[in-house]
């Protein structure tokens, strides 16, 4: 399969290069190409030095989205718009779009949910993608800094939300080849926006008690 | 410590009672008495075949409150505030109350969370307390049938919100006595609301995917 991730050069997209780029094609998005084409290189090498083969490349943003099966839009809430409004969005047609993106602020030193108007980033990109498009979130509960850290195994549970149970169950499957991830159907679209306000929870819960890179289990 | 629980009858309030009676009074409050006295009785008699020892009683709702040191909320949101204008409020004045309330609907078979105006349960309900009393959410994402299982440990992370340092300090060292319970400081009420929501998240996750009780961990 091939995976072109839009914001590719941030942990997600590091982190899904390192993790699948030896079984998926990975194709890393960046609004500077030639920075995506430095971390597709260290991916290469990085995963070369452990004798696996790595099949990633740097491009730009649009490149990524219209060479791939499946997009993951990995920048934050407030660029999502723009960035999509600067690809062809022909090339999203049909596809299958994940976000993992959580719109959030900090304030009084803790972290809160700021959804937008239609309750979540889910429901709010859903309107900018075309109609074909199916929009599956996942993996938006991850510390950021647990993605790169190739020996460490990320043993969470994935919630994923989506309306189209095709695409859902695709990303599952994809999801639960990602180290020990454990992905579940957590529901529609509709409720996405809880998934992603967990994010400000365990940021929170991290800070107040003295805990690192703390993740989700649903059991 | 004298524990208050308003709706003691549920599954909150019976477990509490199997599950800390031994180490504290456990007041059972409900609509009728004579329900509560019975649980109470059966907590006594089940702990008693068990060779230990419980200090538990069956009272009205509003005998709970003016005995307790702590008082739990354990009623639908709905009934919150019906529940709460039949009590004299001085009876509540300068205690920790917990809520574990949870405001949620389903339709077209998934759960929801549904929350007031205020954005949550627990700010709601603070709104219907005097102002001395001390309002933190603990015990929001336990599965109801658990509770009452004593051979089952409830191995879960409470996630406990407050505004009062204090008084979040005593809840989440009471949370800890229960079980193998594990109570982080989730932050202040203003995020009460993403811990509600969890709980139709875990009976979507339940249902989606043929799990049972499911419970939630952070770490």
């Amino acid at each position: 399969m091939k995976i072109g991730i839009i914001g590719g050069t941030g942990d997600i997209g590091k982190g899904l290069a390192l993790r699948l780029s030896n079984k998926h094609e990975i194709i890393l998005g960046s609004r500077e190409a030639s920075k995506a084409c430095e971390v597709a290189e260290e991916t290469v090498c990085t995963l070369g030095e452990r004798n696996c083969a790595s099949l990633c490349r740097g491009v730009s943003n649009e490149e990524a989205v219209r060479d791939a099966d499946i997009v993951v839009i990995s920048v934050m809430f407030q660029h999502v718009a723009p960035t999509l409004a600067g690809i062809n969005s022909k090339y999203l047609e049909n596809k299958i779009i994940i976000s993992p993106v959580n719109p959030m602020g900090r304030k009084d030193g803790y972290f809160f949910f700021n959804p937008p108007a239609e309750g979540s980033a889910a429901l709010a990109i859903e309107k900018m993608l075309p109609q074909s498009a199916k929009i599956v979130t996942a993996f938006n509960n991850i510390a950021a800094h647990k993605w790169t850290l190739l020996d460490e195994e990320l043993d969470y549970t994935v919630a994923v939300c989506g309306n189209d149970v095709e695409a859902k169950k695709t990303v599952m499957k994809l999801v639960s080849e990602v180290s020990k991830l454990h992905a579940v159907d957590a529901g529609p679209l509709a409720v996405a926006g809880i998934v992603e306000s967990l994010t400000p929870l365990v940021l929170n819960i991290a800070q107040n008690n003295g805990m690192k890179d703390v993740g989700v289990h649903f059991s």
